[in-house]
């Protein structure tokens, strides 16, 4: 028990300092991939770590010296799946120097992202889902990926004077970064049935407003 | 199984005419109690209509004349429970004349009643939180009932000045409803740990704050 809390312990440091060397690192992609093909196949909450293992003849013991838990697997997976989704938006932001479609286009590329990781990922939508549910840090990762965008593009907005300057800036782009969720929140998304562009651009446009009153 | 169904849709009137005389009336009355008893105690997913049936000395059959599943019984314990919510929300607004005040109380009213929900009447959140997920005709009516309310406000706060006109009014109305939910939505609150009265007041005056452009 105190050997496996051990273990736990000294990978736990290892996923955070990333990999000691080029074997752990080609190890540790091959469980990542490993485990990518068998949650696609199967399902995140179906998958145990020794389907994993055993998928790559590998035992249980020896893949926990890369990861502690399933949990921290689905975090890698899940990090690689959303910071996709914050390369897409930073892409689209780029694309044009206006900080007041930037702002929409948050919005849009958050909207685009969670629709299209429910209807063609679906599984990889059920490790996002996990990820809320179970409050992963991989998801804190995200939200503070999404409040930074915004808040850059609104002290952009400020210094250009496109956007107003007397509301606490930490407070709006607090909010604004919680909006988003009604267009990412897997479970929002999952019973909305439909999420139409016009309905994304209504709240896109509604935070727009706020900001260049 | 033809009379079972037969039964269903002349219930299914009955629900939405509502009681054809006083015994009836009562009839229903004292099943909807037995049945909120029941959910209280057991939990809305645990209790079977057989359940209900039994603890008032009804039977089965007897019951589905009254209604014709127990989502029927969920759905009007659950309109009681959001009408009460829309309620007070009436209450908190009807305190203030003004626009931009009542708005703010429509947010910081939704957000009082999800959150009392989830920590004082847990059962009855479970209920509201099988309405979200089960897409019940209880939940489409708060929603437009919570639409109305900010289309009445902002209709007002367009008459007296305090809000812009330029924005098509469905539209904007409907993006500042959807806000709402952040609030309320039940699997958001859960997840959420705490809802704090600055998070919610942020995003009201968020959305003031789009309307006074």
């Amino acid at each position: 028990m105190i050997e496996t809390m051990d273990q736990g312990t000294s990978v736990a440091v290892n996923v955070i300092s990333g990999q000691r060397g080029p074997v752990e690192h080609v190890r540790r992609q091959q469980i990542l991939q490993a485990a990518n093909e068998h949650f696609r196949l199967y399902g995140y909450k179906k998958t145990t770590l020794a389907d994993i293992a055993k998928s790559i003849h590998l035992s249980t013991p020896y893949l926990y010296k890369f990861f502690n838990s399933k949990q921290a697997i689905g975090e890698a997976i899940c990090s690689t799946c959303l910071n996709a989704t914050l390369a897409e938006i930073e892409e689209m932001i780029a694309a044009t120097p206006s900080p007041v479609e930037r702002l929409r286009r948050i919005f849009i590329g958050i909207g685009k992202n969670g629709w299209r990781l429910l209807n063609e990922q679906r599984k990889m939508h059920d490790i996002v889902a996990a990820s809320f549910e179970e409050r992963w840090s991989s998801l804190d990762r995200f939200n503070e990926g999404v409040f930074l965008i915004v808040r850059r593009i609104v002290v952009q907005g400020r210094e250009s004077g496109d956007f107003e300057r007397k509301t606490p800036l930490e407070e709006t782009c607090r909010a604004i970064a919680r909006t988003t969720q009604l267009f990412f929140h897997p479970v929002l998304l999952e019973q909305a049935g439909e999420i139409r562009d016009e309905d994304v651009l209504a709240v896109a446009n509604m935070v727009v407003r706020s900001l260049t009153a």
